[in-house]
């Protein structure tokens, strides 16, 4: 993904296992990387499962830990970032019809 | 909730947060605890967070620890059960329309 550093995700759940309406996956994202400055039209749902970042919410930055819980409604810009030496690992949910596979 | 024992759920994001295609809640079930054997026309995505445990779907019972991730369609018989001594704690997203607060 153009803008993305040191990040990889998995889908566990998508309309590839019959899910109908929202898909889950689960982010990792190594120390010093981080997800592209981006927006687009639909949701986030984040549960933050282990080390430690920042999220960049539209004009201003929000450090998480593990067990926060986001919501990042359409169209505002985020990012991600790992800022801690270890993973920073976290679960993102997004309505089903824009998950890819 | 009728057939429940030592459980508790907390809505973390919902319609209420502007949330409008699916809701995140965080349950928790107590030693000894379990959620009602129960059956409803939408699905749940489960992430599971920590403890151990069992889930009954339909017909036979899978045990569960921290990592895993279950989907269970619409119209399934499920209950959830705690196995050990500490808490057993996991994620349940459900529809938007079918949370009620």
């Amino acid at each position: 993904m153009p803008g993305a550093t040191g990040c990889a995700y998995r889908v566990t759940i998508s309309r590839a296992d019959g899910a109908p309406n929202f898909a889950m996956r689960i982010f990792e994202v190594q120390a010093g990387g981080h997800t592209p400055l981006h927006q687009h039209p639909y949701e986030h749902e984040i549960y933050i499962l282990e080390g430690a970042g920042t999220i960049w919410r539209e004009d201003h930055e929000v450090p998480v830990r593990p067990g926060d819980v986001l919501f990042i409604p359409a169209d505002e810009r985020h990012q991600f970032k790992n800022t801690a030496p270890n993973t920073f690992k976290f679960i993102c949910l997004i309505p089903a019809q824009f998950q890819k596979c």
